[in-house]
C-alpha cells in the first residue's frame, strides 16, 4: 500500500461512505503508524460530528447485548453507530472474542452499523492510540454516534474515557453490588447508570447505587441517572438513548461538549507526541540492545540499576542539552 | 536536602536500619526524581534478598485485614515485613485511606513492619515507577518480605505486578464471583487464591475459580492453591504463609526466581529510560507551551491533528537524526 494512487482511491471510497475502504483503511491505520499518520491527516474533518459514547461495566453484566440492543433502537431512528469494543483478552493469554460477537450478532449485517474490535496490547499507551485512531476514522467517515466499549476499570480505561462525551456503566443485580461499581472509579465518571438483567431484580442495587453517588459531587449540575433494562429483550433501550441525548443536551446547553472535545484532543495530542518521541529515541539510540547491555551490568552486580542507567542515558542527555 | 553532608547521615542511619530515615528517604524518593536517582544508586544493593508479593482483590474483599493478620503470622515467626498499599483513590477525587490504616493498626506499632501508602498518580508509569523506587528502598533497608497491595485489575496492577514473585487475588464468597475473577485477566496471573471470609460460604466460589482454573494452562507446573481465610480472625493466615513459601520454593527449585528477578529489573530499567527521555525533552522542547499552540490550530480548524502534530516535531526529529 505504498501506491498513492492506490491509497487516493481508498481514501476516494472512503468519502463515498463504502464499507469496505473504511475497514481496508482501519487495517492499515492498526499495522501502521505511518500509514495512520498520512492517511488520517487527509480525511481528518475538523467537525467533529460523531457523538462518542463509552460503555464499560463487568464481564458478564451484559455490556454486548446492551450494546446490541440500544444500537438497534438507535438505528430504528435514523442513526449510525460505529462501535469499537476492546477485546478483553488479557495481555497474558489472549482471548476469545466470538460470544462478543454472537451477542452483537443482529447489527453486524445492519448497514448503518460498524463494528470494529480492537485487541487489548502489551502498552496502555499503544491500545489508547489505536483507539484514539480508529475514532478518529469513525468519525471522518460520518456516524452519528461512536460507542467505546471497554472492560471493567483500570488505567487504560481512563485513558481511552477522556474521549467519550458521555460514560455509561453497566451493572447487574446481585450480591457483591458494591464491588462492581468501587472499581477504580468508575462510578465518579460515569454519567449514565444502567442496571441490566433487571428482571432479576434491582431494588437493591438501586439503593446502593444512589447511596454511593451521593457521596460525589454531581458534576457540573449533572446527576447520574439510573436506567434500567433487560438487554436481551430490547427493554429500556429507548429509555437509555433518550438519556443519552438528555445527558448531550446538558452538555451542549452549558458549554461543556466543546470543552470535552478540547480534553479529548489534548489528551491524544500528548500521547502521539509522546509515542512518537519515543519510537524515534529507541531507534536512534539503539535501546533494546543497550538495555541488554544494562541487564547484563545489573544482573551480574557490576552496577546498581540507576549507576547502569545513568551510565548509558547520561552522554545522550547531554548531546540533547546541545541540540 | 542538598547538603551532601546531611544526605550522607542519613543514608548512615538508613544502612544502620533506622525507621526514621526509612520513612525520610522514601518521602524524598516519592518527591525528588534525582534525589531518588543519587540516593537509589548509594544504597541499592545487588543482593534482592527480599521477597516480593503482590497482592490484590476487589475493594471490601478484606485485603487489609488479611494483609495484618498475614503480617502478624509473619513475623511471628521472626520475619520483617514492608508493606507498600496503593491507595484506592481513584484519579478524579482523591480518598480516604483511613480506613485500610484502622485495619492495619495491629502492626502499624510492630517493630518488625512498616507501612507506606502510595497515591495513585495521573499517570501509569508515574505510580509504577513509584512502587519500583520504593520497593528498591525496601530491598535495601533489608525486609524479608515485601507485601505490594493494589485495587482490582487494570493495567497499572498488571505492571506493578511485574515485579511481585508470588502474585494473590483475595476474593469473597458471594454473587457475582465469576465476575470477581474475570477483571482483566488477574485469574491468570495470580499464584496463590484466597477466599476470604470463608465463615459466609465459599464452597460455591471454589468450584467456580476450579473450572476457571482449568481453562488455563498451568505456568510452569504451578497450580494456584485455593486458601480460605478468615482475616478478622488471623484464621488461614499460617497455611497462606505456607502455600506462599510452597509457591517460593517451587520458583526456586525450577530456577524460576532468577528469571522473575531479571523481567522485574528490565520492566524497571524500561520504565526509568522513557520516564527520562520524556521529561528531557519535554524541558528541551517546551512541549507544554507547543502543546498549546497545537490545540489551538486544531481547535481553530486551522490544521488537523496529526499535520499540526508534525509541524511541531518533524524539526524535532531532523535535528535529532543529525545528532
Amino acid at each position: 500500500m505504498n501506491d498513492s494512487a492506490e491509497i487516493n482511491a481508498l481514501i476516494q471510497h472512503f468519502l463515498e461512505r463504502d464499507k469496505y475502504a473504511l475497514a481496508r483503511i482501519i487495517t492499515l491505520v492498526e499495522n501502521d503508524p505511518d500509514a495512520a499518520r498520512a492517511i488520517i491527516s487527509r480525511i481528518y474533518t475538523h467537525s467533529h460530528k460523531s457523538y462518542i459514547i463509552g460503555l464499560t461495566g463487568s464481564p458478564g453484566a451484559g455490556k454486548s447485548s446492551l450494546i446490541n440492543s440500544l444500537t438497534t433502537f438507535i438505528t430504528s431512528q435514523g442513526y449510525t453507530v460505529g462501535i469499537i469494543s476492546v477485546d478483553p483478552s488479557s495481555p497474558y493469554t489472549g482471548g476469545a472474542f466470538l460470544g462478543d460477537r454472537v451477542r452483537m450478532r443482529e447489527n453486524i449485517l445492519n448497514s448503518k452499523v460498524y463494528i470494529r474490535s480492537v485487541a487489548s496490547r502489551g502498552s496502555t499507551g499503544g491500545l489508547a492510540i489505536a483507539i484514539y485512531d480508529i475514532t478518529s476514522v469513525f468519525d471522518a467517515f460520518g456516524f452519528d454516534f461512536i460507542i467505546i466499549e471497554t472492560v471493567g476499570a483500570g488505567q487504560s480505561e481512563v485513558d481511552i474515557f477522556q474521549l467519550a462525551y458521555t460514560i455509561i456503566l453497566v451493572t447487574e443485580p446481585g450480591l457483591g453490588d458494591s464491588v462492581q461499581v468501587q472499581k477504580a472509579g468508575i462510578l465518579e465518571i460515569a454519567d449514565i447508570l444502567v442496571i441490566n438483567k433487571s428482571d432479576l431484580g434491582g431494588d437493591f442495587l438501586k439503593v446502593n447505587l444512589n447511596m454511593m453517588l451521593e457521596s460525589y459531587k454531581p458534576k457540573s449540575g449533572w446527576h447520574p441517572p439510573i436506567v434500567r433494562t433487560i438487554a436481551t429483550e430490547g427493554v429500556g433501550a429507548a429509555e437509555l438513548f433518550q438519556t443519552i441525548l438528555a445527558h448531550k443536551n446538558h452538555l451542549e446547553v452549558n458549554g461543556l461538549l466543546e470543552e470535552k472535545r478540547r480534553h479529548a484532543i489534548r489528551t491524544q495530542v500528548q500521547n502521539l507526541i509522546e509515542s512518537i518521541l519515543l519510537k524515534t529515541m529507541a531507534q536512534k539510540f539503539a535501546l533494546p540492545e543497550n538495555m541488554d547491555k544494562i541487564m547484563e551490568e545489573v544482573c551480574s552486580g557490576s552496577k546498581d540499576v540507576y549507576t547502569a542507567i545513568l551510565g548509558f542515558l547520561q552522554p545522550i542527555l547531554d548531546r540533547l542539552d546541545h541540540l
